[in-house]
């Protein structure tokens, strides 16, 4: 009966991870809809592309050639958005105190590494196989180690921007991680939910949450033995999932071998699903969420993926986050519901 | 000096009106860039086009006939996204403690808008006259005047998405205008930042800022006796500008004839140098944030307007706000005071 309600009539959800709330408007998907329809199909392109920054043996702009890579190959950006041995930043005049109230700015050491899941060109996450991205999820746990054992760095930020519409210019399967001194603004308002959640009802937050779904199972996409894919209470894109391990654990190095191939399973089923949804190559914004590495306790944080997937009704219709978004609050039009619906009914193989 | 080191090395911001950071990555400017350059111009359009649902004359999806207009014309959303009238949502379960704190959800009343700025199809703000704009500026004042003392709207939201790259489906010069129950996020956001400044320090946090920067004049864009456009020193959007009124008022009601000239005389000047910076018609999103309509005294909100433009590069190069933007904290390239300096070299007529 709420669920009816909540498919009919315009209301807010509070996202508890991040302390924020999200306007749902689902009776205007009842607008008339004249856009296109797509049939594409994701094609399977070249296993080498001798232009492509990426592929193994091939030269980088920075000069540098690409060693014969068999599984995965991490490197530093060539052009980092962050760097270890940055000059200092002079304080600023102390004696103004408007400046220095309003007109705030610190250093931020760090580093910008690209990973590459595989030397084939043309593979997406979800045409690999189990024990190839196996190979990618270690490859993530020890960056987070390495990276996170570095003095300067308190936070590793592993992400994959997908598809040109989400910013990529680079085909090949890779992803980025950028590691910072200080922990970035998302990751830190979700520590600070979970730390008081934990204070609170002496539990994990996202333990407790992922119970609830696999109790209510209205918003599960899928599951295995470690892992499950929710769309959230709270889900802002339109298909959003967040991807939860049954144990709480609080970073990737933690997870055992078992894990590691579960979750290397999940996120291939779960981005089969999405190709699916509109016949195409899915692009999206995907990323995982860790505790920060400053050497500190951190029970409250539970280890988990975001998918953030910019597609609404079709291979090219997007949802755009602007407007009311951008000055007001996050919107959306299909309940999370709705959309877990969806994503439910796609097979997990390629059709 | 202090804006020489600035200039070349990776470094954090600090936003006090939203309370956040922003990376700032400038030496990410030195990668090469192969993408093209544009020289498109705006084109000069049909003044009446009979497929908008905008123009005079016209009938709406709804099969409701716009009227003959002459300058500006208001309407209810035909889709609103937001309704006065919706059925009240039932309780969630009180017994069960865990989805009661993780699934909240409330209902959220409030209507939608839509406010055409002239009969005129083929015009832009950009390319209005000051009269015409003026009598836009007032219409802005009345909505807040008139949704602002209904009981159930706690604030009024005016946002213009401009152009196709901001998902804007109607060319036709319009703004909406999206009133709500609850005050959402980010003017919430902002207006507990300048209370706590209020409390603080006794001043308003934007007379304060805007003081500061009309002394240093380094991201002042252009001004006039009542109003300054600066590029904020936390500007995240490559060209992001931020209008702040001289003398301090919360709403658009409250400001005078003098003042409303003055706004329409400086919208339509900025938005003339955004047009000649890539030599386009200048997609954003814009919008006003003023203090909440919930009856109570608001001694601690600035009236302002946000553009959040999209382009960085060209007319065609956006900046994408994908992966670590999405994961971690907003990034950009250029500094705030590179973007204000190739603002304020650009003529406010169309060339
Ligand atoms: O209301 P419109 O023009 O259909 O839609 C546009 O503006 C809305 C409010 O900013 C956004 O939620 C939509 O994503 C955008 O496409
Ligand atoms: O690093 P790339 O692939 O050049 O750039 C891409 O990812 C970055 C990190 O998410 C974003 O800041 C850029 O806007 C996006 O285009």
């Amino acid at each position: 009966a709420m669920n009816e309600v909540l498919n009919k009539r315009p209301h807010r959800r509070y996202n508890p991870l991040r302390k924020s709330w999200l306007l749902v408007s689902p009776q205007r998907t009842q607008r008339p809809w004249q856009g296109e329809t797509d049939t594409s199909k994701p094609v399977a392109g070249a296993v080498h592309d001798p232009n492509c920054y990426l592929c193994p043996g091939n030269t980088r702009t920075s000069g540098v050639v690409n060693p014969d890579y068999k599984n995965v190959y991490s490197f530093t950006n060539d052009f980092p958005a962050l760097r270890l041995d940055g000059d200092p930043i002079p304080a600023g005049p102390v004696t103004d105190s408007i400046a220095s109230r309003l007109m705030k700015v610190e250093p931020e050491a760090g580093t910008a590494k690209v990973l590459c899941f595989h030397p084939n060109h043309s593979l997406s996450l979800s045409y690999m196989t189990v024990p190839d991205l196996k190979l990618v999820v270690d490859a993530w746990a020890d960056e987070t180690t390495e990276l996170g054992a570095m003095p300067e760095i308190n936070y590793v930020q592993i992400f994959e921007n997908r598809g040109a519409m989400m910013g990529s210019s680079l085909p090949h399967p890779h992803c980025q991680i950028w590691a910072t001194e200080h922990v970035p603004d998302e990751p830190a308002l979700e520590g600070e939910a979970q730390l008081e959640y934990l204070k609170e009802y002496g539990t994990c937050l996202l333990c407790d949450y992922l119970a609830e779904e696999l109790k209510l199972d209205e918003r599960v996409v899928c599951q295995n033995d470690s892992f499950a894919a929710v769309v959230p209470f709270w889900a802002v894109w339109p298909f959003e999932t967040l991807i939860l391990s049954k144990t709480h654990a609080g970073t990737m190095p933690e997870l055992s071998d078992k894990q590691r191939t579960d979750l290397a399973d999940l996120l291939i089923r779960l981005t089969t699903r999405y190709d699916n949804l509109f016949n195409t190559s899915f692009p999206y914004t995907m990323g995982f969420h860790q505790a920060p590495t400053d050497g500190a306790k951190h029970d409250e944080w539970h280890f988990h993926a975001h998918f953030y997937p910019p597609l609404l009704r079709s291979a090219q219709i997007k949802k755009f986050m602007v407007g009311f978004e951008l000055l007001g609050m996050p919107q959306r039009d299909i309940t999370p519901e709705s959309a877990a619906e969806r994503l439910r009914a796609l097979p997990e193989v390629h059709v």
